[in-house]
């Protein structure tokens, strides 16, 4: 195999396809990456049975042929070329050598036999979503699945299309997050559940661009997404999701409005007394036009208040603060409202519309607080 | 005690005493900063016995005082504070109340009657550089102290006057840095011996601008430095530094005058293949116009070539590639010279006025090359 490639170019492809490249394997193979100039084009791929990721780079072939090389040296050793045209040749010994101006790398390679190539998929009608969406419905729920592997359900996310609908769902137990937009088109009923580790990785590689284009198919087994020339292809979690909506009610006896960037700042003051292990929630005492907020630990105490716009009832909970700053922390809006119905029945942050929905489940003061 | 700062004055203050505070102690109150309102101006000070800041923070003082309050924790809630006034009250208890718009903390303090105070110093005639300068000259010479505590001397860094000429000198027993300045006037011999940590510590607090001045008080068991609004003392190192003049040389076979990005570049490149702990040379083969660079390694190897100008005789020598790219990076000049000669003597890198010398041991390569 002979291919020149300009290194800009190279190391975005290998960034990419890095992304699947396993941190740990009782396979080898897998901590390779694949390198197929056979077919016309230069393909990247890596693999490591759970995400598989596949791109298309630019450059010549002078001489085709297919090559596996440890992923860790190869994006290190292209990482720090300079910025002009990488050729790699390799021999049928799987010597491989990377030349860039006057500097020239000799490393060993091995053969791609063994290498598991990605399933083909049989696709039907994709979804299509802007990179944009994607990455933000991603990021507005991954956080709180369970990273609990003995439940592996909790791990994944749930996709559900319905019409022209599509809602996406965690949750770890003590929370959950639904995320909701329309699609451009009506499709036949899917409902599967995407692992979080690789929602994840598939967020680091999205452009973030309104402009730019994704597809999305799913079959029983598999999710691919399709983009620039770039694959992506995730395994699906099997079973049953939870079913979520007996645990939503849109009763309440008390709801909030309040300015979002000061509630986030004064949860994240007021967790500088407490520590993870501690479990100390944070106290809202919900009165006429304010909140009181406290926290009270072994290093000290903190209270804050904050204007709000109230309608119902006063009432006195108690939150882990984790978990109320990390709905805060990816909800884009100004002002939010939240929905109280009593101190052991869980709050709910959501929208008019119910785009979002955020909730979570209270903490016993009683019980907890000091 | 009640005082009023600005919450950026009382932040920036905060984080330059921070600096004096150990990570590790058996002794509790060190962990403490000491907000001292008792001399008709806010002194901020913290002391880990090797090194001792104090700074003066702008505020207003309502009542008098004096308190130790856990760092850390002082710290980590004045950066989470809004940027407006913050109160400071301390009741005969020491219990303290920290307020900020509707934010109020409360936490323990304690007597500052244990705190060890900064020594009184004598103070004669100081040496006066800039920020920028100290900083610079600690920069380019401080990497290469030695992190090993058994031999006390070589964790530190020679500071020498002699007339005009303020010399630093820091070496670990396979290199030697030297960096030599001019003052503005003349001045008595002083030879000490300055903590490497301390230095670390001092360089970050300087604002590394010309304009601003540094007066520097050397006794003979302390280094103090002066400026802005701060104070920051250092123990030094008892003993007797090493005669470095023996181990220099102007003698030289080869001359090579080289881009210095160049080769630290191609250096950097090449130790991708090496592991710290593999201890492979880098080899230079220098010949008339170019100079080789070869790497091996159990990954693979690495070659280049860099164009040079060349005095002298050829040569094949070998480096510990960090302690060149050590030097490298903190070199300024675009062009640098390069003095061997032969594989067994040192190399010197160093300016035509010898403001920085860089001595180098090389490494025997038909010992360790493969």
């Amino acid at each position: 195999m002979r291919i020149v490639c300009p290194k800009v170019d190279l190391l975005n492809g290998v960034n990419i396809v890095l992304k699947a490249v396993p941190a740990k394997t009782t396979m080898p193979i897998l901590e390779c990456i694949v390198i197929n100039a056979s077919n016309n084009n230069i393909k990247l791929t890596a693999n490591d049975m759970e995400l598989g990721i596949e791109t298309i780079v630019k450059g010549d072939i002078s001489e085709a042929g297919v090559i596996a090389i440890n992923a860790k040296i190869f994006s290190e050793i292209i990482r720090k070329l300079p910025d002009n045209d990488v050729i790699i040749e390799t021999d049928s010994n799987y010597k491989s050598t990377i030349v860039c101006e006057k500097a020239k790398f000799n490393i060993s390679g091995k053969s791609a036999d063994e290498f598991p190539n990605l399933p083909t998929i049989e696709k039907g009608n994709p979804l299509i979503l802007s990179q944009f969406t994607l990455k933000e419905l991603i990021r507005q729920t991954v956080f709180s699945i369970s990273d609990n592997e003995n439940n592996k359900i909790m791990t994944g996310e749930l996709f559900e299309v319905t019409g022209d609908e599509l809602k996406v769902v965690s949750l770890d137990g003590h929370r959950i997050s639904i995320r909701k937009i329309k699609l451009k088109d009506q499709y036949d009923d899917i409902k599967v559940i995407v692992p979080g580790k690789t929602l994840n990785e598939i967020s680091k590689i999205l452009s973030g661009e309104m402009d730019d284009e994704v597809r999305v198919y799913i079959t029983d087994k598999h999710i691919v997404y399709e983009f620039n020339n770039t694959i992506v292809l995730s395994r699906l979690i099997e079973g049953e999701y939870y079913k979520i909506s007996q645990m939503l009610s849109n009763d309440y006896e008390t709801k909030v409005s309040i300015n979002k960037k000061e509630l986030l700042s004064c949860i994240d003051r007021a967790t500088l007394l407490v520590k993870e292990s501690d479990k100390k929630p944070i106290i809202l005492n919900v009165l006429d036009n304010t909140i009181e907020l406290k926290i009270n630990s072994s290093i000290g105490s903190m209270n804050e208040e904050i204007d709000i716009r109230k309608e119902g009832k006063e009432i006195l909970i108690g939150f882990n603060p984790k978990f109320l700053i990390d709905a805060l922390r990816v909800i884009d809006d100004e002002e939010i409202d939240i929905y109280l119905f009593n101190p052991k029945a869980p709050c709910f942050i959501k929208d008019k519309d119910e785009n979002y929905i955020y909730l979570i489940l209270p903490v016993n003061i009683n019980a907890s607080a000091s």
